[in-house]
């Protein structure tokens, strides 16, 4: 009674009038009396189990509403996600073509791809209300846009919502298509649209930033640290040049694996020999969604491998995985070099994006490196569940379809989104603190190594010594022992010389 | 421009006038002109940065709309999890109740009080729009439960919304706290609750369905499988004991994690040392969020670990981790024995829940099993993502925590979830195909062994491997090769009597 | 032919004769010509597979040569942990104690103890060549044990080696046991040992040398840090008395994972139903283990899933990785307060236990962190080993026991080694800098809040913000914005006064 | 006490005379008395930190002997894996024939380079007993080959062991380089040489024997199954080709990751400026490994990202977790496919290569698969480790770097050899159950999916639906329907013609 209170509220807030009738089918079907929504209507629609009540605003038909029924697992949150949806409007779309050319009915294929189209564009979204935790090929996602599309198309055409007349789910929307091979082929194109769609341009936009702050800082010299320990100095553009070139190669990463994730199961049908389909049939689709997507999508050339296993895909989320390392890498950087204002690093100013402490100024807590962090850490998660999938796949079919996209697509998405905010909200506010960068280098210690050619290794070993027991900096402490003269000192300490071979 | 697309259209059908508005204002902040949804009225409100627009129907204020600005990462998918809101309602309220003891005045006090249960009840959900991936300590979400309960509690009282009087979200909301220390306690709260909603009732419906499957199997007799190699028999109510077992140590485990989760940060305020508390604030709230959950919270021994570490979730989810690898292996060995229906192990005939293919019956795709180990593979991708998070937390603050309790929560329920799904779409349907276990135990070869102490090693060994190359059964050959008869055969060859030591 | 040069010169390094001679088989099988050390004797044995060579100074017998020829993977440091030989060890002995009771031979079964005694003791270390990477059900090492104690209690007796006379490996050595019971077995007593042995006195080592650091450093107020950012003040005492509570918690969490791990399969033999043994075997097996190590274990109530899944270990490895999150975290916090000496936080001295640069002195690399964490992240890599693992396991039999055992112990020592490490060599060490952090204290700006209630808010705001603006301290500001004297700086700012409730 | 024996038993087992020497240090460091092993020679060396006894017959000294005094973790079994000493033979040959040409001494630089070949020889191996569980640069290891390949070059040049005289490990051996450019180096040139001496081959030797299979089995038709369960045919060629498939994949996946790691970081030495190094050291270094091992090793285009970052090793764990995954998918079929003999798919028959049961012949357990399933476990767990390693570097150097060498070299090692191990002693000795193949194939009621077009769908699924109630076939079940004659049947199911396209 209690998750049925929970069910119902969650489901009136975001999703309509379609969960919540659904949703009060499950319970219905936990024993309880079955009861529906009074200000919903409904039409009658069957599958080979039976009699099923669909709301009447809805294109989706029983075999969705029976997925309801059955996988109430999760809720709303872990709905199939809309990527995989619209990828399928566009599969859908590729494939109605490909029919006509091969005998569809014209009107039919012409009304099927108007249909798709609107399920690519997102004008459909509400009627795709299943959870990624159904069967593991996908199979009922792949009916509900089947489903959504067949109903589309009937009502292009003036027919009647449920009767799959003229348009049927199976015979005309799936027509040479499978499950099998239809759901990895929109989850190869969910994946790569959200790669070149979210995931580059988000890390080309952070990566042009912080190359931006590489030049900006470039004459800003220093102290290094090594082991968490001051070390000898770099100039902070040399330090962002680090930076700068993990996020290149986090491109090139990404980009290396895309070639397997281009290639499409579509044509494989059941098993993966193509049975039902004809010849030439998964080579025109692969090209027709080439040429809708811009990306250069070609038929898988072993289909078996496509079904029964989604190797290309825990490759692309190995990459997202060295990606999510490169971040934390950077964010954690950037929140120690910034730490402060007082008792921390204090060598990069962060911007504040919102109310610290209403009395202390200067605290700005580092929250975009945290956010980043965060999603650095879920992505190196969804890594291994991802793995984990791919690795339990069985003879013709892996069936951890549905998880294993979720996954894939959550971490390029995060990713992508997250090196937007950190590069708007924080790196191309961060400025160097130069009086703090300057002061930390003059009172190091590692710069006595320059003294070394001018008057030897003991001396200049007394001096740091001296220096480290007694607290003093190197330039005073020199003097003050005798070894040489200011003048001196400004003459062979010079840290722009440290900076690279000679 | 795609993307604007995109947000604009997601947030329209998932989310309300609240996300559009806010994506709105996101956009604008990105250099396009800032547009207001001319449909919404708004209110203004400030905070130290500003002016901003707060749409006029909605409880939360200026920081929880700035929030929406800054972290503009994954989309309404990625929420902070409701069941966390939820437990702050409990927490805030349990602070008002302990501030009223303290001081606070009665009248505001009641009045946050009333909010708060709200908020615990559920009924103001969609004044929670931020997202997960924002500043690492929950701050953000903290003010958003703040602002809310705060504007709630002055309409309560007849006050304008947004005027912060007479009830300020600081001052009396947040009262005695500091987000450092209410959203540990908050996760604790919502985990421990998640725990004994979801996750224990759906094992212990998993454990008794498998209980009752067992006893109904106890006579029945089967080949067994090591290495997944024909093995000696045992019962078919033995092998589902295992996974009875398992369910049962699954419910152990998670409840030998539980003494650390019931330990609440609470009263530490901001680095541990409880700063602008009073003694005995943490114990006594401690006492009434024990009291109005009917869980038995105490306060954290030591409330700077139980700032900076979380590995009391940690620990959780890897007793989460352990349940989903028995969850793995029990809907692995069920769909195994439930495959077929002819070219499979075939010993189980599972529940057929929706049309598998037109054309060919008995073709029952185990769906609820994949389901399942789907599920499995997540919980074990979140358990690294929470694992990574806990080893981060740096000094007195660890700020991985929106993450982190939201793997923890999303593990619990979908363990929970789907173990009621797969109990009742699944194992209560579950039936022994017993004249193919039959058939299989009778073709066994492994049975040979009983006739060992009847005709020797050397002539029970010749039976096997005559039967096993000419593809005889054991009966048949040991007659056909004159060792025994059929009388002595089916009386020494009794697969009851290997089911146990003597 | 490379391979070859490359196993032969490992072999001859790191693992004697055996391994050379065993690889140089390897080899022979591959197509090569069979070679033979020819300073090595060897006697011929055989399986049901034909002849073998043996070294005649090695107890082991034809299926540990044939594995060894089989399983060419990985070389001699994938061995088999010698802790599970060691354990077998104890098991052996366990049941020839008690086949005794039941009828064996007393002559025979004392020579098994005696020779089982030597493997558990380490005396015939050198008689398990085997690698992990065998058979899944750690059949082969089982094998290994029977063979080498069979032919040494055959030695004891003053028979022949290799005879299998008067001591046969299968009917006496093995006598009411299979390998998928008694491998799971020797997991067990082997995890349960390096836990009491080598794990918990790690920990509690480490707990205590920091105990004694929190109580040595509770009166040194210092500043907080939350967001890695300067907050208010605490304790260096409080600081560490978090750490502390972590390691109380790691070894609770440890505990609390065992008493599924004091389970024993052992009477479960070949799939579970205790074929082949005699009733009260396996209650008299576990009561003489646990007499012989003094643990508590008992045998599993259950023992299909005590051979079909490996949950306990899974349990345990993720009470390890929680432990590890907490090594991550204290090293982690440990080595940036001890950063610097110039530009870092530089609060903690560590202890120099080895050359830093030999040019600038105070360059304390904190080496003991570094182990640490690298450990920490070893831990949780072996935790999803384990999980993988745990989760594949199919009907009656588990088949990645060896590589569970493997990583478990693994971590276990890992874990305890680095403790005690890292408390020898760093912890009992460490020094406060309390110049440094007075310095700190007093520069900073949060201790401006104690002001409110004397100049209130807005004068306090003013001092502070001016403070960041210029650089200067609270307490000079202060007195030169005219709004308080020193001396009333001086009564009213007490950060000792700010360390708890009040 | 215990410990003293455990460490004291296991050196000399494996590692000779200095381990026993050096671990009896570190035990007389814990407050016993200090032991010395009588039978061994010791000589005098000191360090800055005083005197030390070093085993008289070893090259290496005192900063050797102190790591192992101060890093007792693990034992013998944790050693820094061998290639990478190999690695930094080469390295350190390379960088004396660039320093010759920069003006190091002809007569110096030649002992090191002889020196240092028979280091990476490995003729030396003896000679390095550092684990890997030391300082996070590796410093130690550096060290280690600085002192060994010093004192080798003495003793070459008739000079004394331990006087850093004519050759002195850091002025001579070190010259130009810094462990934290060097390590890198070495952990770079180890894995591209172990990925290209064990992994490729051991791949390309499984993809040769999986494609031979696939040739050789191209016209056996076999039932497909999708969710395991019964689907459309397919040849088992077909099903084979998806294997060759994936590990065609694997391997092109492995050689995308590498273009990173032939970068190589020597040149940048202390933090990625290159100080104290001479311009064009780096490229020559770079060329002449490339040189020596001939593979196309640069020197890397960013210094700062080469010694600060190890993502180059993250993507190549991550390109060998999808082996992993590929792996376990394979071997997981192999052994389903040939489980039985007689109660399970029975479809292949795998090669028996050790005694299975004594009494029941034909089970042949797949302990190759196992084998190499624990294999991809273990390698995915490695992966996490690498991950978590590689995110948590701080500024200019990663102090992860030996825990990350370490899971990278076993991952590519533990597969390369189980690839091996797996096709010699399984893939090319599988045959297919040809009776068994036809048998489910002509007992399947997936064929009658071909009878549509002849007879109508309702008389289709009738005879299946009939056939699968009574258990016939199809056949049988079509002609008592008198739907159709034996003749019919025959010309219209043909296997052969579903498997592809038409």
């Amino acid at each position: 009674k209690v998750k049925f209170n929970l069910y119902l509220s969650v489901s009136i807030i975001t999703a309509g009038d379609l969960a919540s009738a659904s949703y009060i089918f499950i319970l219905g079907q936990l024993g309880h009396r079955t009861t529906y929504d009074s200000e919903i209507q409904y039409r009658i629609e069957a599958d080979t189990f039976g009699e099923l009540r669909v709301p009447a605003d809805k294109y989706y038909g029983a075999q969705t509403v029976r997925s309801t029924m059955n996988f109430k697992i999760g809720g709303p949150s872990e709905r199939m996600p809309i990527q995989v949806i619209k990828a399928f409007g566009i599969l859908k779309r590729a494939a109605a073509e490909v029919n006509k050319d091969y005998g569809l009915d014209p009107r039919l294929a012409d009304a099927i791809i108007q249909a798709a189209d609107e399920v690519a564009a997102g004008k459909l979204d509400d009627h795709f209300p299943l959870v990624v935790w159904q069967t593991g090929s996908g199979t009922q996602s792949n009916m509900n846009v089947n489903e959504v599309i067949s109903n589309r198309a009937i009502e292009i055409l003036g027919g009647k919502l449920g009767s799959k007349d003229p348009v049927h789910p199976n015979d005309h929307v799936n027509k040479s298509q499978s499950s099998n091979d239809t759901f990895p082929t929109a989850m190869h194109i969910a994946a790569a649209k959200e790669v070149h769609e979210v995931l580059l341009p988000g890390l080309q936009h952070l990566h042009d930033a912080l190359q931006a702050k590489a030049v900006e800082f470039k004459d800003i010299i220093k102290i290094g640290r090594t082991h968490t320990q001051d070390a000898v100095p770099l100039s902070l553009g040399q330090e962002f040049s680090g930076y700068v070139q993990q996020v290149k190669y986090s491109m090139e990463r990404v980009r290396s694996a895309m070639p397997r994730v281009y290639e499409l199961a579509a044509g494989g049908t059941a098993v993966g020999t193509g049975l039902n389909t004809r010849i030439g049939f998964a080579e025109k689709v692969a090209a027709t969604v080439a040429s809708l997507t811009g990306l250069p999508f070609v038929t898988a050339p072993n289909k078996f491998e496509a079904l029964a296993a989604h190797d290309a895909l825990v490759e692309l989320s190995g990459a997202l995985n060295t990606v999510a390392v490169s971040m934390m890498k950077i964010a954690n950087d950037i929140r120690f070099l910034g730490s402060g204002p007082r008792s921390g690093l204090g060598e990069l100013c962060l911007p504040e994006n919102e109310p610290g402490s209403s009395i202390m100024p200067g605290k700005v807590n580092p929250t975009q490196c945290e956010a980043m962090t965060m999603v650095a850490a879920q992505v190196m998660g969804n890594n291994v569940a991802v793995t984990i999938g791919g690795s339990n796949g069985h003879f013709e079919l892996n069936v951890f379809k549905p998880m294993m996209i979720k996954n894939v697509l959550n971490s390029a998405r995060l990713l992508g989104d997250a090196s937007v905010s950190f590069t708007d909200n924080c790196v191309v506010g961060i400025e160097a603190n130069i009086d703090r960068i300057n002061k930390l280098m003059n009172e190091s210690l590692m710069l006595v190594t320059a003294l070394n050619p001018h008057i030897g290794y003991d001396k200049a070993a007394k001096i740091a010594k001296t220096a480290h027991k007694e607290g003093g900096n190197l330039k005073e402490t020199a003097i003050k022992l005798g070894y040489l003269t200011a003048e001196e000192f400004d003459a062979w300490v010079k840290p722009h010389e440290m900076l690279g071979p000679k």
